[in-house]
Protein backbone atom coordinates (compact mmCIF):
# COMPACT_ATOMS: atom_id res chain seq x y z
CA UNK A 1 0.00 0.00 0.00
CA UNK A 2 2.63 2.67 0.90
CA UNK A 3 5.63 0.90 0.03
CA UNK A 4 6.78 -0.02 3.50
CA UNK A 5 5.88 -2.60 6.22
CA UNK A 6 4.31 -1.19 9.34
CA UNK A 7 4.52 -3.09 12.12
CA UNK A 8 1.38 -3.98 14.52
CA UNK A 9 3.89 -3.90 17.64
CA UNK A 10 4.50 0.26 16.29
CA UNK A 11 3.22 2.28 19.61
CA UNK A 12 1.54 4.29 16.43
CA UNK A 13 0.28 1.51 14.39
CA UNK A 14 -3.56 2.17 14.88
CA UNK A 15 -2.75 5.95 13.87
CA UNK A 16 -0.34 5.06 11.24
CA UNK A 17 -2.74 2.49 9.70
CA UNK A 18 -5.40 5.09 9.29
CA UNK A 19 -3.02 7.07 8.03
CA UNK A 20 -1.74 4.98 5.58
CA UNK A 21 -5.81 3.82 4.26
CA UNK A 22 -6.45 7.40 3.48
CA UNK A 23 -3.13 7.66 1.71
CA UNK A 24 -4.34 5.10 -0.05
CA UNK A 25 -7.55 6.56 -0.38
CA UNK A 26 -5.69 9.07 -2.92
CA UNK A 27 -4.15 6.31 -4.78
CA UNK A 28 -7.89 5.06 -5.83
CA UNK A 29 -9.07 8.39 -6.46
CA UNK A 30 -11.47 8.17 -3.58
CA UNK A 31 -9.74 10.89 -0.85
CA UNK A 32 -8.58 14.47 -1.61
CA UNK A 33 -5.40 15.42 -1.15
CA UNK A 34 -6.47 18.09 1.30
CA UNK A 35 -8.73 15.29 3.11
CA UNK A 36 -5.09 14.23 4.03
CA UNK A 37 -4.56 17.29 5.88
CA UNK A 38 -7.89 17.51 7.39
CA UNK A 39 -7.27 14.33 8.82
CA UNK A 40 -4.01 15.28 10.06
CA UNK A 41 -5.86 18.05 12.07
CA UNK A 42 -8.31 15.33 13.39
CA UNK A 43 -4.97 13.35 14.93
CA UNK A 44 -3.95 16.06 16.66
CA UNK A 45 -7.57 16.83 18.85
CA UNK A 46 -7.68 12.58 18.85
CA UNK A 47 -4.05 12.95 20.45
CA UNK A 48 -5.47 15.59 22.81
CA UNK A 49 -8.36 13.42 24.00
CA UNK A 50 -6.27 10.55 24.91
CA UNK A 51 -7.41 8.40 21.74
CA UNK A 52 -10.54 6.67 23.65
CA UNK A 53 -14.47 7.59 23.67
CA UNK A 54 -15.00 9.81 26.21
CA UNK A 55 -18.13 10.35 28.28
CA UNK A 56 -19.19 13.40 26.25
CA UNK A 57 -19.18 10.94 23.28
CA UNK A 58 -20.96 8.51 24.19
CA UNK A 59 -24.06 10.95 25.57
CA UNK A 60 -23.96 12.06 21.68
CA UNK A 61 -24.10 8.99 20.52
CA UNK A 62 -26.72 8.01 22.54
CA UNK A 63 -28.96 11.13 21.03
CA UNK A 64 -27.85 10.63 17.95
CA UNK A 65 -29.17 7.00 17.44
CA UNK A 66 -32.53 8.49 19.21
CA UNK A 67 -32.46 11.20 16.95
CA UNK A 68 -31.74 9.27 13.41
CA UNK A 69 -34.99 7.17 14.86
CA UNK A 70 -37.34 9.83 15.57
CA UNK A 71 -36.73 11.41 12.12
CA UNK A 72 -38.88 10.76 9.07
CA UNK A 73 -36.44 10.84 6.41
CA UNK A 74 -32.78 10.56 7.83
CA UNK A 75 -29.93 11.03 5.05
CA UNK A 76 -26.81 10.13 5.65
CA UNK A 77 -23.87 12.21 3.87
CA UNK A 78 -20.64 10.38 3.13
CA UNK A 79 -17.13 12.20 1.77
CA UNK A 80 -14.15 10.96 0.45
CA UNK A 81 -12.46 10.28 4.19
CA UNK A 82 -15.64 8.86 5.86
CA UNK A 83 -15.37 6.11 3.09
CA UNK A 84 -12.05 5.25 3.30
CA UNK A 85 -12.57 5.16 7.02
CA UNK A 86 -16.12 4.11 7.87
CA UNK A 87 -18.03 2.99 4.58
CA UNK A 88 -19.11 -0.61 6.01
CA UNK A 89 -20.60 0.99 9.11
CA UNK A 90 -21.92 4.04 7.18
CA UNK A 91 -23.91 1.04 4.75
CA UNK A 92 -24.83 -0.98 7.70
CA UNK A 93 -25.93 2.48 10.10
CA UNK A 94 -28.10 3.00 6.40
CA UNK A 95 -29.57 -0.78 6.25
CA UNK A 96 -30.82 -0.42 9.58
CA UNK A 97 -32.32 2.95 9.35
CA UNK A 98 -33.47 2.20 5.74
CA UNK A 99 -32.16 5.51 4.77
CA UNK A 100 -30.16 6.43 2.16
CA UNK A 101 -25.92 7.31 1.60
CA UNK A 102 -25.44 10.56 0.03
CA UNK A 103 -22.23 11.69 -1.10
CA UNK A 104 -21.40 15.03 -0.98
CA UNK A 105 -17.69 16.56 -1.48
CA UNK A 106 -15.92 20.00 -0.81
CA UNK A 107 -13.58 19.26 -3.37
CA UNK A 108 -16.27 18.18 -6.24
CA UNK A 109 -14.82 15.77 -9.00
CA UNK A 110 -17.43 13.71 -10.97
CA UNK A 111 -14.33 11.00 -10.84
CA UNK A 112 -14.07 10.69 -7.36
CA UNK A 113 -18.26 10.58 -6.88
CA UNK A 114 -17.77 7.86 -9.20
CA UNK A 115 -15.03 5.98 -7.14
CA UNK A 116 -16.61 6.85 -4.38
CA UNK A 117 -20.67 5.19 -5.75
CA UNK A 118 -18.51 2.00 -7.35
CA UNK A 119 -16.42 1.77 -3.53
CA UNK A 120 -20.14 2.01 -1.79
CA UNK A 121 -21.71 -0.40 -4.00
CA UNK A 122 -19.06 -2.95 -4.21
CA UNK A 123 -19.34 -3.10 -0.27
CA UNK A 124 -23.49 -3.58 -0.76
CA UNK A 125 -24.82 -0.27 -0.47
CA UNK A 126 -28.30 0.05 -2.43
CA UNK A 127 -30.08 3.05 -2.12
CA UNK A 128 -26.65 5.82 -3.18
CA UNK A 129 -27.77 9.08 -3.96
CA UNK A 130 -25.09 11.70 -5.85
CA UNK A 131 -26.11 15.43 -6.62
CA UNK A 132 -28.65 16.07 -9.03
CA UNK A 133 -29.08 19.56 -9.25
CA UNK A 134 -30.42 20.24 -5.67
CA UNK A 135 -28.80 23.59 -4.24
CA UNK A 136 -27.82 24.20 -0.42
CA UNK A 137 -28.50 28.30 -0.20
CA UNK A 138 -25.52 29.87 0.63
CA UNK A 139 -22.90 27.75 0.90
CA UNK A 140 -20.28 28.92 -1.74
CA UNK A 141 -18.59 26.16 -1.89
CA UNK A 142 -19.32 22.29 -4.44
CA UNK A 143 -20.71 21.39 -0.83
CA UNK A 144 -23.88 23.54 -2.02
CA UNK A 145 -24.42 20.78 -4.97
CA UNK A 146 -27.04 17.94 -3.08
CA UNK A 147 -30.08 15.70 -3.87
CA UNK A 148 -33.32 16.74 -4.50
CA UNK A 149 -33.88 12.79 -3.10
CA UNK A 150 -31.94 13.23 -0.52
CA UNK A 151 -30.33 16.45 1.75
CA UNK A 152 -33.48 18.60 0.25
CA UNK A 153 -36.18 16.08 1.35
CA UNK A 154 -34.19 15.44 4.76
CA UNK A 155 -35.24 16.55 8.40
CA UNK A 156 -32.24 14.84 9.89
CA UNK A 157 -29.08 14.45 7.93
CA UNK A 158 -25.67 12.92 9.25
CA UNK A 159 -22.74 14.80 8.04
CA UNK A 160 -19.45 13.56 9.43
CA UNK A 161 -15.68 15.02 8.93
CA UNK A 162 -17.17 18.37 7.31
CA UNK A 163 -14.99 20.78 6.44
CA UNK A 164 -17.67 23.08 4.90
CA UNK A 165 -19.89 25.33 6.01
CA UNK A 166 -22.88 23.07 5.00
CA UNK A 167 -23.68 22.59 8.97
CA UNK A 168 -25.15 26.25 9.24
CA UNK A 169 -26.84 26.21 5.89
CA UNK A 170 -29.05 22.85 6.69
CA UNK A 171 -29.29 24.02 10.35
CA UNK A 172 -31.07 27.46 8.42
CA UNK A 173 -32.91 25.21 6.45
CA UNK A 174 -34.58 23.64 9.38
CA UNK A 175 -33.06 20.48 9.54
CA UNK A 176 -31.47 18.92 12.08
CA UNK A 177 -27.87 18.01 11.87
CA UNK A 178 -25.73 15.46 13.53
CA UNK A 179 -21.64 15.54 13.33
CA UNK A 180 -18.62 13.63 14.10
CA UNK A 181 -15.84 16.16 14.42
CA UNK A 182 -12.66 15.68 17.23
CA UNK A 183 -11.92 19.44 16.90
CA UNK A 184 -14.99 20.75 19.35
CA UNK A 185 -13.98 24.22 18.74
CA UNK A 186 -14.95 24.11 14.94
CA UNK A 187 -17.87 25.69 13.07
CA UNK A 188 -19.40 22.48 12.41
CA UNK A 189 -19.17 21.48 16.18
CA UNK A 190 -20.41 24.55 17.32
CA UNK A 191 -23.27 24.87 15.19
CA UNK A 192 -24.35 21.47 14.45
CA UNK A 193 -27.68 19.76 16.86
CA UNK A 194 -26.13 16.73 17.92
CA UNK A 195 -21.74 16.74 17.53
CA UNK A 196 -19.79 13.40 18.56
CA UNK A 197 -16.14 14.47 19.45
CA UNK A 198 -14.87 11.39 18.71
CA UNK A 199 -13.11 9.31 16.26
CA UNK A 200 -15.36 8.06 13.67
CA UNK A 201 -13.65 5.15 13.53
CA UNK A 202 -14.10 4.19 17.22
CA UNK A 203 -17.69 5.97 16.75
CA UNK A 204 -19.42 4.08 14.09
CA UNK A 205 -19.44 1.22 15.82
CA UNK A 206 -21.42 2.55 18.74
CA UNK A 207 -23.29 4.02 16.80
CA UNK A 208 -24.62 0.91 14.89
CA UNK A 209 -24.96 -0.73 18.05
CA UNK A 210 -26.88 1.80 20.28
CA UNK A 211 -29.35 2.12 16.90
CA UNK A 212 -30.02 -1.46 16.55
CA UNK A 213 -30.79 -1.70 20.34
CA UNK A 214 -32.67 1.66 20.28
CA UNK A 215 -35.15 0.04 17.89
CA UNK A 216 -36.86 -1.66 20.04
CA UNK A 217 -37.78 1.56 22.20
CA UNK A 218 -40.72 3.41 22.31
CA UNK A 219 -41.18 7.28 20.47
CA UNK A 220 -41.57 8.64 23.43
CA UNK A 221 -38.44 6.75 25.14
CA UNK A 222 -36.01 8.10 22.46
CA UNK A 223 -38.12 11.91 22.47
CA UNK A 224 -37.10 11.87 26.17
CA UNK A 225 -33.40 10.81 25.80
CA UNK A 226 -32.98 13.75 23.30
CA UNK A 227 -35.05 16.03 25.36
CA UNK A 228 -32.27 15.07 28.26
CA UNK A 229 -29.41 16.13 25.65
CA UNK A 230 -27.45 19.24 25.48
CA UNK A 231 -24.93 19.98 23.08
CA UNK A 232 -23.37 22.42 24.97
CA UNK A 233 -22.79 21.36 27.50
CA UNK A 234 -20.93 18.00 25.74
CA UNK A 235 -19.04 20.41 23.90
CA UNK A 236 -17.93 22.32 27.30
CA UNK A 237 -16.97 18.75 28.24
CA UNK A 238 -14.91 17.85 25.35
CA UNK A 239 -13.18 21.21 25.56
CA UNK A 240 -12.09 21.01 29.61
CA UNK A 241 -11.20 17.06 28.78
CA UNK A 242 -8.54 18.24 26.64
CA UNK A 243 -7.53 21.28 28.57
CA UNK A 244 -6.77 18.86 31.45
CA UNK A 245 -5.12 16.13 28.73
CA UNK A 246 -3.05 19.12 28.07
CA UNK A 247 -2.28 20.05 31.70
CA UNK A 248 -1.22 16.26 32.66
CA UNK A 249 0.92 16.15 28.82
CA UNK A 250 2.60 19.42 30.13
CA UNK A 251 3.68 17.79 33.31
CA UNK A 252 4.52 14.84 31.80
CA UNK A 253 6.67 16.64 30.04
CA UNK A 254 8.66 18.69 32.77
CA UNK A 255 9.00 16.11 34.60
CA UNK A 256 10.45 13.92 31.54
CA UNK A 257 12.74 16.86 31.20
CA UNK A 258 13.91 16.79 34.90
CA UNK A 259 14.38 13.10 34.81
CA UNK A 260 16.80 14.30 31.47
CA UNK A 261 18.76 16.62 33.55
CA UNK A 262 19.68 14.47 36.27
CA UNK B 1 -4.61 23.76 -8.91
CA UNK B 2 -7.58 21.87 -7.42
CA UNK B 3 -10.36 22.08 -9.47
CA UNK B 4 -12.06 24.51 -7.65
CA UNK B 5 -12.12 28.39 -6.41
CA UNK B 6 -11.18 29.59 -3.27
CA UNK B 7 -13.25 32.32 -2.11
CA UNK B 8 -11.07 34.65 -0.25
CA UNK B 9 -14.35 35.31 1.54
CA UNK B 10 -14.00 31.88 3.00
CA UNK B 11 -13.63 32.21 6.47
CA UNK B 12 -10.89 30.19 6.53
CA UNK B 13 -9.51 31.09 3.40
CA UNK B 14 -5.58 31.29 4.75
CA UNK B 15 -5.71 27.69 6.14
CA UNK B 16 -7.22 26.23 2.85
CA UNK B 17 -4.79 28.08 0.92
CA UNK B 18 -2.27 26.68 2.25
CA UNK B 19 -3.54 23.57 2.39
CA UNK B 20 -3.90 23.94 -1.15
CA UNK B 21 -0.74 24.79 -1.63
CA UNK B 22 1.07 21.67 0.06
CA UNK B 23 -1.46 19.01 -2.47
CA UNK B 24 -0.27 20.92 -5.40
CA UNK B 25 3.32 20.11 -3.76
CA UNK B 26 2.11 16.52 -4.26
CA UNK B 27 1.31 17.05 -7.97
CA UNK B 28 4.83 18.75 -8.64
CA UNK B 29 6.99 16.16 -6.73
CA UNK B 30 7.74 18.43 -4.04
CA UNK B 31 5.49 17.48 -0.80
CA UNK B 32 5.39 13.65 0.39
CA UNK B 33 2.03 12.68 1.12
CA UNK B 34 2.72 11.93 4.62
CA UNK B 35 3.75 15.58 4.92
CA UNK B 36 -0.04 16.71 3.98
CA UNK B 37 -1.36 14.80 7.47
CA UNK B 38 2.06 16.54 8.94
CA UNK B 39 0.55 19.57 8.19
CA UNK B 40 -3.15 18.81 9.20
CA UNK B 41 -1.57 18.28 12.70
CA UNK B 42 -0.07 21.50 12.47
CA UNK B 43 -3.32 23.34 11.81
CA UNK B 44 -4.56 21.77 14.88
CA UNK B 45 -1.83 23.48 17.42
CA UNK B 46 -2.28 26.64 15.27
CA UNK B 47 -5.78 26.98 15.69
CA UNK B 48 -5.64 26.30 19.56
CA UNK B 49 -2.96 29.02 19.32
CA UNK B 50 -5.28 31.30 17.20
CA UNK B 51 -3.06 31.90 14.72
CA UNK B 52 -1.21 34.30 15.17
CA UNK B 53 2.51 35.51 16.42
CA UNK B 54 2.31 35.14 20.23
CA UNK B 55 5.08 36.60 22.29
CA UNK B 56 7.06 33.38 23.09
CA UNK B 57 7.60 33.25 19.36
CA UNK B 58 8.40 36.65 19.20
CA UNK B 59 11.48 35.85 22.30
CA UNK B 60 12.42 32.55 20.15
CA UNK B 61 12.85 34.28 17.08
CA UNK B 62 15.03 36.98 18.26
CA UNK B 63 17.17 34.38 20.05
CA UNK B 64 17.45 32.66 17.01
CA UNK B 65 18.47 35.45 14.97
CA UNK B 66 21.30 36.03 17.61
CA UNK B 67 22.41 32.43 17.86
CA UNK B 68 22.10 32.27 13.60
CA UNK B 69 24.31 35.93 13.61
CA UNK B 70 26.90 34.32 15.84
CA UNK B 71 27.45 30.94 14.20
CA UNK B 72 30.19 30.40 12.37
CA UNK B 73 28.90 28.20 10.04
CA UNK B 74 25.05 27.70 10.06
CA UNK B 75 22.97 25.42 7.77
CA UNK B 76 19.24 25.72 6.56
CA UNK B 77 17.78 22.26 6.25
CA UNK B 78 14.74 22.25 4.15
CA UNK B 79 12.34 19.31 3.51
CA UNK B 80 9.32 19.18 1.26
CA UNK B 81 6.55 20.77 3.11
CA UNK B 82 9.00 24.05 4.17
CA UNK B 83 9.59 24.22 0.38
CA UNK B 84 6.20 24.91 -0.36
CA UNK B 85 5.56 27.02 2.44
CA UNK B 86 8.65 29.39 2.59
CA UNK B 87 11.30 28.44 -0.03
CA UNK B 88 11.64 32.57 -1.19
CA UNK B 89 11.72 33.31 2.32
CA UNK B 90 14.42 30.73 2.98
CA UNK B 91 16.74 31.61 0.30
CA UNK B 92 16.42 35.24 1.46
CA UNK B 93 17.63 33.85 5.22
CA UNK B 94 20.37 32.35 3.86
CA UNK B 95 21.34 35.30 1.68
CA UNK B 96 21.53 37.56 5.02
CA UNK B 97 23.71 34.88 6.79
CA UNK B 98 25.66 33.12 3.48
CA UNK B 99 24.45 29.74 4.44
CA UNK B 100 23.62 27.15 2.48
CA UNK B 101 20.64 25.21 2.21
CA UNK B 102 20.62 21.65 2.86
CA UNK B 103 17.64 19.28 1.12
CA UNK B 104 16.32 16.60 4.02
CA UNK B 105 13.80 14.30 3.34
CA UNK B 106 11.92 12.27 5.82
CA UNK B 107 10.39 9.86 3.15
CA UNK B 108 13.56 10.25 1.07
CA UNK B 109 13.27 9.57 -2.64
CA UNK B 110 15.67 11.23 -5.68
CA UNK B 111 13.39 12.26 -7.41
CA UNK B 112 11.86 14.56 -4.91
CA UNK B 113 15.00 15.75 -4.09
CA UNK B 114 15.61 16.31 -7.45
CA UNK B 115 12.26 18.44 -7.90
CA UNK B 116 12.74 20.52 -4.22
CA UNK B 117 16.55 21.27 -6.11
CA UNK B 118 14.84 22.85 -9.56
CA UNK B 119 12.34 24.32 -7.27
CA UNK B 120 15.03 26.27 -5.19
CA UNK B 121 16.96 27.22 -8.37
CA UNK B 122 14.37 28.74 -10.01
CA UNK B 123 14.03 30.91 -6.74
CA UNK B 124 17.16 32.25 -6.42
CA UNK B 125 19.03 29.80 -4.10
CA UNK B 126 22.38 29.20 -4.90
CA UNK B 127 24.23 27.24 -2.48
CA UNK B 128 21.99 24.37 -2.08
CA UNK B 129 23.28 21.04 -0.91
CA UNK B 130 21.78 17.28 -1.24
CA UNK B 131 22.82 14.06 0.69
CA UNK B 132 26.43 13.49 -0.37
CA UNK B 133 27.82 10.66 1.94
CA UNK B 134 27.89 12.18 5.18
CA UNK B 135 25.93 10.49 7.72
CA UNK B 136 23.56 11.34 11.20
CA UNK B 137 24.35 8.64 13.69
CA UNK B 138 22.01 6.77 15.65
CA UNK B 139 19.28 8.05 13.10
CA UNK B 140 17.32 5.21 11.39
CA UNK B 141 14.98 6.96 8.96
CA UNK B 142 16.34 8.42 5.62
CA UNK B 143 16.64 11.85 7.27
CA UNK B 144 20.77 10.18 8.14
CA UNK B 145 21.66 10.73 5.15
CA UNK B 146 23.24 14.47 5.34
CA UNK B 147 25.90 16.68 3.39
CA UNK B 148 29.65 16.88 4.68
CA UNK B 149 29.57 19.79 2.95
CA UNK B 150 26.22 20.81 5.29
CA UNK B 151 25.01 19.31 8.59
CA UNK B 152 27.88 17.68 9.34
CA UNK B 153 30.30 20.68 9.38
CA UNK B 154 27.65 23.22 10.76
CA UNK B 155 27.75 24.07 14.61
CA UNK B 156 24.06 25.65 13.87
CA UNK B 157 21.46 23.64 12.24
CA UNK B 158 17.91 25.18 11.37
CA UNK B 159 15.56 21.97 11.05
CA UNK B 160 11.78 23.82 11.07
CA UNK B 161 8.79 21.26 10.58
CA UNK B 162 10.58 18.23 11.36
CA UNK B 163 9.39 14.87 11.44
CA UNK B 164 12.06 12.60 12.59
CA UNK B 165 14.32 12.20 15.48
CA UNK B 166 17.24 14.32 14.00
CA UNK B 167 17.16 16.93 16.45
CA UNK B 168 18.06 14.96 19.72
CA UNK B 169 21.13 13.37 16.74
CA UNK B 170 21.90 16.86 16.42
CA UNK B 171 21.74 18.04 19.94
CA UNK B 172 24.07 14.71 20.62
CA UNK B 173 26.58 16.19 18.11
CA UNK B 174 26.88 19.01 20.49
CA UNK B 175 25.56 21.25 17.48
CA UNK B 176 22.78 23.80 18.03
CA UNK B 177 19.38 23.27 16.93
CA UNK B 178 16.62 25.89 15.63
CA UNK B 179 12.89 24.76 14.83
CA UNK B 180 10.00 26.01 14.08
CA UNK B 181 6.96 23.68 15.59
CA UNK B 182 3.40 24.45 16.23
CA UNK B 183 3.49 21.02 18.79
CA UNK B 184 4.89 22.82 21.76
CA UNK B 185 4.85 18.78 23.61
CA UNK B 186 6.59 16.77 20.09
CA UNK B 187 10.16 15.19 20.60
CA UNK B 188 11.54 18.23 18.48
CA UNK B 189 10.12 20.91 20.21
CA UNK B 190 11.30 19.47 23.89
CA UNK B 191 14.85 18.73 22.19
CA UNK B 192 15.96 21.78 20.05
CA UNK B 193 17.96 24.56 21.24
CA UNK B 194 15.41 27.25 20.25
CA UNK B 195 12.02 26.39 19.51
CA UNK B 196 9.55 28.91 17.69
CA UNK B 197 6.27 27.73 18.20
CA UNK B 198 4.83 29.47 15.29
CA UNK B 199 3.03 28.55 11.73
CA UNK B 200 6.39 29.17 9.89
CA UNK B 201 4.55 31.39 7.40
CA UNK B 202 4.26 33.99 9.70
CA UNK B 203 7.49 33.21 11.15
CA UNK B 204 10.15 33.38 8.61
CA UNK B 205 9.31 37.09 7.46
CA UNK B 206 9.79 37.91 11.15
CA UNK B 207 13.00 35.94 11.42
CA UNK B 208 14.02 37.35 8.55
CA UNK B 209 13.46 41.18 9.49
CA UNK B 210 15.12 40.48 12.95
CA UNK B 211 18.41 38.28 11.47
CA UNK B 212 18.68 41.57 9.16
CA UNK B 213 18.03 44.31 12.26
CA UNK B 214 20.40 42.40 14.29
CA UNK B 215 22.94 42.33 11.53
CA UNK B 216 24.31 45.98 12.57
CA UNK B 217 24.57 44.58 16.61
CA UNK B 218 27.66 43.58 18.41
CA UNK B 219 28.48 40.11 19.30
CA UNK B 220 28.38 40.86 22.84
CA UNK B 221 24.56 42.09 22.44
CA UNK B 222 23.74 39.30 20.81
CA UNK B 223 25.26 36.82 22.67
CA UNK B 224 23.60 38.75 25.87
CA UNK B 225 19.87 38.42 24.15
CA UNK B 226 21.00 34.51 24.41
CA UNK B 227 22.31 34.16 27.70
CA UNK B 228 18.66 35.44 28.14
CA UNK B 229 17.05 33.08 26.77
CA UNK B 230 15.17 30.31 28.48
CA UNK B 231 13.76 27.79 25.50
CA UNK B 232 11.59 25.41 28.77
CA UNK B 233 10.22 28.91 29.93
CA UNK B 234 8.85 29.57 26.63
CA UNK B 235 7.57 26.13 25.65
CA UNK B 236 5.93 26.47 29.16
CA UNK B 237 4.83 29.44 27.85
CA UNK B 238 3.09 27.90 24.62
CA UNK B 239 1.49 25.34 26.93
CA UNK B 240 0.21 27.57 29.17
CA UNK B 241 -1.44 29.67 26.26
CA UNK B 242 -3.18 27.18 24.51
CA UNK B 243 -5.07 26.06 27.82
CA UNK B 244 -5.75 29.39 28.27
CA UNK B 245 -7.42 29.98 24.77
CA UNK B 246 -9.03 26.97 25.22
CA UNK B 247 -10.70 28.09 28.35
CA UNK B 248 -11.60 31.26 26.97
CA UNK B 249 -13.20 29.91 23.53
CA UNK B 250 -15.05 27.29 25.67
CA UNK B 251 -16.50 30.50 27.09
CA UNK B 252 -16.92 32.55 23.96
CA UNK B 253 -18.56 29.14 22.43
CA UNK B 254 -21.09 29.18 25.08
CA UNK B 255 -22.11 32.86 25.53
CA UNK B 256 -22.17 32.76 21.47
CA UNK B 257 -24.47 29.79 21.46
CA UNK B 258 -26.36 32.12 23.95
CA UNK B 259 -26.85 35.35 21.60
CA UNK B 260 -27.91 32.81 19.24
CA UNK B 261 -30.69 31.94 21.02
CA UNK B 262 -32.18 34.46 22.50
Amino acid sequence: MTGYHLSKSHPRYKSLYYRDLLADGVKRGVTSLQGLTAHGRGEAFDYLLEEKTCHFAQKATEAAASLLLLSDYPVLSINGNTTMLAAKEFISLAKILGAPIEINLFHFSVKRIKQIAVHLKKLGATKILLPDGGILPKVESARRMISKEGQVKADTVFVPLEDGDRTGALIAMDKRVITVDLNPLSRTARSATITIVDNIVRTMPILIETTDAYKKKSDKWLQAKLDNYDNQLVLSEAILTIRKNLTALSKHSVSYDKINRT
